[in-house]
């Protein structure tokens, strides 16, 4: 079978995962309406393709709070990777590495973070939280983060409570017992590990903007916040002093009824107005989708779902695979559109995106 | 079979209750557009959620008519419950006292007023009104029901005629000869009973706005008039004096090609100012829709067919376990949008409106 | 089976008529978007129904210029009646006047005009005309029309040429060597009947806006045209002094991609200005999509293939059965809207249509 | 079985062809939205057919850069005909010149310019160009062009790189070894073939604007732009001298994300304000097609697809069947719509075009 493009690697993570991880990776929230609008806004969305320019000189990469990668693409964070692949986070912070790009370990790692670094020493990766119930918890990951080497924290909230993924409740899915979930071994007691391995209701619903000064007195890292929809939201962002947004639905997993990522991006980046760096994830499926985003603002986005296809196939291999299609997919449609340089790209009002417009047609 | 979601409870009945009451609950008038249209419409609502707000504190409670509820979602008048579960009404009369919620009891009911009163002692309660061409029918039942406790009286004014549910044609649907509507034994002479279980035309064509004062003369009790869809009527109801509207177009049984009741709600809501409450039916299918409905304005919603989906599945038992779920999901919606108290939300301007906005793009 | 809307017959000519036969009748033009979106136009109009009205006296009678029908729906000129049912014409004719309304006899009968109104005397009929080379033809058609009491002419202005209806192309549609155009027998030299019964070419294709002063001439009747969809051509059909206008687009059988007759009509209402009336046919199938036109300013609709699928079910019988359910559906969609009296309906305005609206969201 | 409207032939040509042909005909890029959006663009355009007019004498003729064709219905560049008729390009001349229409010849042609202009003598033709990194290779080309009697330069612009096709890629697609670019034999050095038939690289990315300058300087032929889908580019086009633009998306099989070529034409057209001819590929599948498309503002559009089914299905005589096809529903078109010559049709505003709008309803 050739991998050709990324569905390639879905259909075959849906044939050879275990049905009960194959849909815990494809979970929505209730019936899936904001998961599967995250893929469909991006067919909505048209081209205004130049022609007849020097196109021979192609330049993929750009920088994300200053570090550079080698292409727009890092991988955002997403749980129990040992489900795809056993080597788990470990071939995934090797791929990142190798590709040049950046890896966002997620707190729900079946690695512990000591093996993710160690396992792809000096990569680019950015430490994924969540604020525990038990403050703690959370200040030992971030301070062990730091001295491991991670160069951002990326806070998420959009999960004061976990969103209601139907296949889940019917598969009673839990972590196999040989994985663990290995950052907070010990930070729990009792043995109820109910809740996607975790005991239920660890994660703190009280969390507000001003934690965001808390964890700053933590941490010298710069703080990205992800699940913002909202130009209200950005603004308060912005505000509470982070470095960074990532649009974020949670991939359609948490409120069902979301709006898709890259139509939310829209006003995020007007509220945003520069100041500071904007990102997205959800529903990029091939280049195009990656230079959609960038030509309305995102600086570089984040794959999900694809990166754990990529696992499923053949591990490290396989998400080096998903990468590099990805980046030959994205440097073709940049020649195509005759777009030169990503620097230029970080635009912040519709007159300056020239490469884009909404299809309002249809 | 594991009951996630209320979709579920659908797949049992259809799956288990005979053909004839399957197609009686379910039926739509014509080719059922509006019907479906309660249900797709939501889809096309988006909301725009908020992040890092204290949710942990999550309150679902309201009050309606004075009346507080345990959370927004009362049990609309369907009759004939018997044709889902041998104690009919009063298993969702038990179901929605214990779940703290108000029970709409239809005059089609298969037990009589007194049996529902008696079966949950002290449940909130309203009882649904048609007006009979034997005004006299009419005025004793609204007697009785006040004289039984029942705190509201709902008028349904969207039923001058029965509306066409192709099905039923086909089907020649007639009430089994075991059931009655227990509330008009004797009401009426003659035994045809060939429409729906009463005497062809029993209805009154003729009512108009002015009967809401004849009805009022009868009784103490709030008057809601169940069945608008249009501002001017919305206007002709407050001047009318009565306590409460409901949003409704009969789950799309009546007349095919009126407006799905979640479009039709932002006008009504404007027209009212808030001079009186308003609520909805149609379409609810999980927390998420309760949740957009308030936000556009209504004070508390009713469930038609997905009531008589639990009970067909273990009567009380099953009704509890619908909107438990509801009640969850809703819950839930409430946290990760961010909303943390209902009472803010009764709401009449747009402007007003934070939680969620009209998706036009799609 | 029964039959409980037109779907059901429709059902039933597709099943038992000579597939030739089905698919001249159900032929739209090219890839038959027009035909189809006839249809689906009526599915995106909502209406705004009213409540608490005195709907208990209805009247479905309506006058179309200056004669009274019993409702308003009637039968738009087709050809080839005995393709359906041997008595062909004569059968319709007397279904026609058996429920009070207007049958339009086609110029491509297969009954002649004599034999149609011997078949049903006093009954209420107008003649549709095309122009042929020969004008002698066309003459002594309008005369014995006229003679024979049909009250007026309809022209059919949309088939300079026949439009391409793919299937007729493949089965090589002819009509079948018993049937004859009884109006035209004699009328045409030569043997060739190749295009649908006639020799090809034989309607004349430079006919103009003049020659309805030529047809004026010739006859005392009022003069209908047929298939108006632009307001500019609407202007010209008063100004040439024709008594009605039949927005039409043949039953999408001309020019694949013109408008759906439901969305021409607006335009053509509002620029006729009650100077003339206004009709329409084309994807009436249920009595809501009557209700609907109406309210957008039609006085009065006509029913092409549904009159077909009556005839190849019982003849005139299955024909009355097409009528009456549709008068049916058509009262009861006007109580549930709550309209009284049609008079009042002949609206050219937006502000005067008080039951419809276009839904603008889908 | 019937060959009655194009589809016929794409159906033959699917079943008849090789698989690895036919996906490489059918091909678009990335997951084929844009070739898909080619055709589906069309069905959301109504015309506003107008009635009545003397449509007698229809006359089809038309001048592109004041050549007289038969109808405005020429043929695209596309490449390898032998892969779906053994005489290839040499068929397709024969029967563009028997249907009186212009041929535009591709570079990638499997049979050689000289045998081209043998097999159809004094046939209207363009030739279509690449611009190589090997100047030399280009200058031969256009300059033996020139000779053999092509009558212009089509220089194709969108195509620095060659899209993403996936099912080509999964085929493995290679010209097979019996085959010969022959326009390009002996051009490039070494055995590689890879690309489509070429050495990988041999067209020069770098082509800008400026490069029309040289290329003029080449030829006395007027040159048409083919690949432009924005007026910012339209602008550029008129600007930089050319004689007439092709809006054109390559098929689909280039960006994938590009706007319909029928959409994007509007803009094009109301920028070069007559200043040049602008002509339409893509989505053409019959006659009202064409006749949208000019109404719109183009001065004649060319097949490419449609085309190489016509040859598959029997060469030269296939073609023709196509062409005769498309001129019969053009005429046709022409005449329902009431559209008398086609000179008048170059329009450039929207209040010119009388004979279509868009359908923003749906």
């Amino acid at each position: 079978m050739a991998m050709v493009c990324l569905l390639d690697f879905e259909a075959y993570a849906e044939k050879y995962l275990p049905k009960i991880a194959w849909d815990f990776f494809a979970a929505g929230a209730d019936e899936c309406s904001t998961r599967d609008e995250n893929i469909l806004a991006y067919k909505r969305i048209r081209f205004r393709p130049r022609m007849l320019r020097d196109v021979s000189m192609l330049d993929t990469r750009t920088k994300i709070l200053g570090t550079e990668i080698s292409f727009p693409v890092g991988i955002a964070p997403t749980g129990f990777h040992q489900l795809a692949w056993p080597d788990g986070e470990k071939s995934t912070a090797r791929a990142a590495k190798a590709m040049g790009t950046c890896y966002i370990a997620s707190t729900y790692s079946t690695c512990s973070l000591e093996e993710i670094a160690a396992a792809a020493p000096g990569g680019f990766r950015w430490f994924q939280l969540y604020i525990h119930r038990n403050r703690a918890v959370s200040r030992q990951l971030v301070q062990q983060a730091e001295a491991l080497g991670f160069q951002g924290l990326v806070l998420t909230a959009d999960l004061p409570y976990t969103g209601k993924r139907r296949n889940d409740v019917r598969n009673g899915f839990r972590l196999p017992p040989h994985m663990k979930l290995k950052n907070l071994e010990g930070a729990f007691e009792g043995d109820d590990r109910s809740e996607y391995g975790l005991p239920p209701n660890s994660l703190d619903p009280s969390v507000t903007w001003d934690d965001i000064y808390w964890l700053r007195s933590l941490t010298h890292l710069p703080i990205v916040i992800k699940g913002i929809l909202t130009k209200e939201d950005a603004e308060l962002a912005v505000r509470h002093g982070v470095q960074g947004i990532i649009v974020s639905n949670h991939g359609g997993r948490q409120l069902d009824g979301a709006p898709a990522t890259i139509d939310a991006l829209v006003e995020v980046v007007e509220a945003v107005r520069d100041r500071v760096e904007v990102y997205l994830d959800g529903g990029i499926r091939k280049g195009s989708d990656v230079l959609k985003a960038l030509a309305l603002g995102a600086k570089c986005v984040f794959i999900g779902r694809p990166a754990l296809w990529g696992l499923a196939y053949k591990g490290e291999e396989g998400l080096q695979d998903v990468l590099r299609i990805l980046r030959d997919e994205f440097r073709l449609s940049m020649a195509l559109a005759a777009l030169l340089v990503l620097e230029a790209q970080c635009l912040t009002s519709k007159e300056k995106v020239p490469l884009s417009e909404r299809d309002l047609s249809s």
